[in-house]
């Protein structure tokens, strides 16, 4: 499927060139995309099978799916030794144009424990050359060396998009600017359940910068598959969440509520069943005695937690600054610890549905 | 053997400081290059063996040498299986000092499917470190911890030359400043071969920035071993192809030309079987309108086909900016994306020949 | 062992915050550190085991500790096949955030050629984020995905004791500001040993730039473990050795001199078995003429070696920039490139020791 990488464009953060974009697609060989892996599998049509599927955004996620992931995640904690050859012989590319020391490692580690061979290409320097073109040269040049998988991340909205469309092998998004993450979403929807026992029925406030956070989208999108889901967005007008995901969740009637007012978050917290702590980042604000009025409001520690349920959990996709108080973390409320630690099992999960040898 | 490194300076490329590499070269004890490979091949002198052979340079290489190089390339796209584990128990060495996403990742590709282990050093950071002092050691450290292969590239002339004056162990230039790209021209040669069937009787055109570009003295240098070959140098005069290429080839009988003037590039192309592109760069122009004014006359693209033989192949090493128009993908006449897929055969024969176990 | 870490600040070098520390320290869990290695060791209580041991500071090993090492590493350059699955099945992060092309490569291969799996973290960009909040996440992270032992490289004093009290999985510290560099000193005097037969009755002086040196101050605690060992710190007053070294020796009893005047190294060469060489940086001095004034003094040539033993041994980490004259190379004073090839044995003991597969 090729798809128009979205127009929508963040202060600070470079699109891709839309028009060379659009002649690569003109230039492109359709290609079908078929995979033979193992000596019998092909793609098939039915709906949970994730075999030479990209990962690029939460939204093409179905909940069977999701739980699909969850199962084989399951399965790695409990038989982990089972999975040491699931990747004998792919090549995983690791193709990391912002650099990330924390998903590059899950990722790496998760594609060797599985057999894998991991090509590690950490090209800041490629942040320069983020034009199509170069992009488009650099996949083709991946692909032609044979690489049954490419792990992005890429400072553009649409680069994972685009990378999907231009390579047959499957490309799994693993950031692209400000707009997803879709493995970090699946990893902290596996942590609810794992914390929670479900994800039905869930009051999920998330807390900070939302604007600029490329899990928040991706998390809103991955919850909207389960039912009776409230959303409450607690954040700062100007760093609310985008409208793309306020259509999106309007279009599934995901109820959502926005508290913007910092004398409305004590009564949002307190509602809450699981709090997801994102940081405010100063250079975000116009005007810096803003952030300063603010910080305070959104910094979480016990006193904050003093109106919380006692079963809140709280999660960040770590690491963490000062957002998020070090005396949370000898509390039972502090999920964010397990929370990292289900990076691996998802990520093996990931790999082994959409690259791995059939068993 | 040992050869001083050239002293041809090129702008905004620091040489190795020659004094203190020859005081190297005094200080230096002087070792016979003897390898005991697998349990029974040592160095021999028959003239087509590569076996622990420095790849510095172009100039270097016969005919019979390059022909074995691209048969053990067409036997490793054939049987790639039976290369597995050619480099077993093997250490390669990436000395990247100077960055490049493609030829590194074609190296460690290359590397890891012959089975080898790789030692990634990407080391932009030592360019500060351009000494000789200091590159020397670094080298005798590697070689002192048994790597069996160093792949370097370095922003110096004469680095790579260096490099193999230095350490046992074979080296392969990867890219020394702007003098020789020898292993990019070898897959180069191999895709002409490959698209046209044979390299003798060629007419081949190089454009753009011939003075700056590695790839076109090594590309040069290579063809020249073979039959009535006739190289066409289209470029402004201030980034033609530099004398000592010129030298080269005077020696050695090969028919060039020089297409300095904009109005005669039509007639060039009409004559060539293939077009290899390099690109203009704005900065290595002294006056930048000068660029300005002959950027369009440099950029490769359907109109400019117009004069050319329908067989006619485009080449370039990409990753493209702008120098060579999409359109082009979609026709015959591009072979580049083919030329990027030969990276990988032709540097895990290489490999073979020059570290692999004996078969 | 909890140890608060020291807060002797040397200029330019940033302090872990140790506030912060502290919080960390009262949130963290009480760990128990038990290993089951194999399928039947676990850390035993006797005096020489090194299994699942930080090796945080040379402080913390025993000449009895230190002998092991020594004797696996002479066994490992003896029998090296035999070590090609001690690390089997075991995950080795390098966490550098700090980079070093010569130790990075050493403990990289090192744990390549033992049969383990290296996770390559280079993280120079982390250096912004030295906060001990982000180093304390990453370390987590690192544990959560299974990693069985850190090698760490930092800015910052105080780094490797603190990643060690977090994780439970061993911690090898690659050098922690300019604090200490352990492993540099255990091969340090593994080179003595081989080279000179013993440790015991050394007379050795460590000459150039102590004050901000990380391997001084490991060379000194090492040596101490010895009999009848002399030191002699020779350097201006403005970069003689730091004064917890000092008292380190005078606490164990260990003669030393300081030497500070240029007119009294001559004298001092003379009496030593070994010279110590690092750099003179003009950088450290406050004031460049002082630097201009003094170069000479500490530049190690034939010249000033006039006045050594014949026997006296020259040691340098590599790689040197002009503190170290390229003519002592050919002599039998050059004992350094033998100290380079030392660091992968000894590193492998280490590895062997700490993380290994029981035999």
């Amino acid at each position: 499927m090729v798809c128009a990488p979205s127009k929508t464009v963040i202060r600070g953060e470079p699109p891709l060139p839309t028009d060379s974009v659009n002649a690569f697609y003109k230039a492109m060989p359709i290609r079908r995309r078929v995979f033979v892996l193992g000596d019998r599998e092909t793609r098939s049509a039915f709906k949970s099978d994730l075999r030479g599927r990209d990962i690029v955004s939460a939204k093409d996620l179905s909940r069977d799916e999701l739980e699909l992931v969850f199962e084989v995640a399951d399965d790695v904690l409990a038989n982990s030794s089972a999975y040491s050859a699931v990747l004998r012989g792919r090549r995983v590319a690791l193709l990391f144009v912002e650099p990330s020391t924390r998903t590059f490692s899950s990722f790496y580690i998760a594609a060797r424990r599985l057999g894998g061979d991991v090509l590690p290409l950490n090209e800041p320097e490629m942040t320069s050359l983020t034009k199509g073109e170069t992009l488009y040269d650099t996949l083709k040049m991946l692909e032609g060396y044979g690489v049954d998988c490419i792990v992005m991340r890429h400072p553009s909205r649409g680069a994972a998009r685009f990378a999907a469309d231009v390579v047959s092998a499957p490309v799994i998004n693993a950031g692209s600017g400000s707009q997803e993450h879709p493995t970090q979403a699946i990893l902290d929807v596996y942590t609810i359940l794992k914390k929670r026992g479900e994800v039905d029925g869930i009051s999920l406030g998330m807390l900070g910068d939302l604007r600029f956070s490329r899990t928040v989208p991706s998390l809103a999108y991955l919850v909207s598959n389960f039912d009776d889901v409230e959303l409450h967005f607690i954040a700062p007008s100007a760093l609310q969440v985008r409208q793309e995901v306020e259509l999106y969740l309007n279009d599934r009637n995901v109820k959502y509520t926005k508290v913007t007012r910092q004398q409305d978050i004590p009564d949002a917290i307190s509602r809450l069943d699981v709090l997801y702590v994102t940081r405010l980042q100063k250079e975000r604000f116009p005007d810096p005695s803003e952030y300063e009025r603010l910080k305070g409001s959104y910094r979480v520690d016990m006193d904050m937690l003093r109106y919380a349920k006692t079963s809140l959990g709280v999660m960040h996709p770590l690491p963490r600054v000062d957002e998020l108080d070090a005396e949370i973390d000898r509390t039972p409320h502090a999920w964010y610890f397990d929370q990292a630690s289900y990076g691996l099992p998802t990520r093996m999960a990931i790999f082994a549905l959409v690259v791995g040898e059939a068993r």
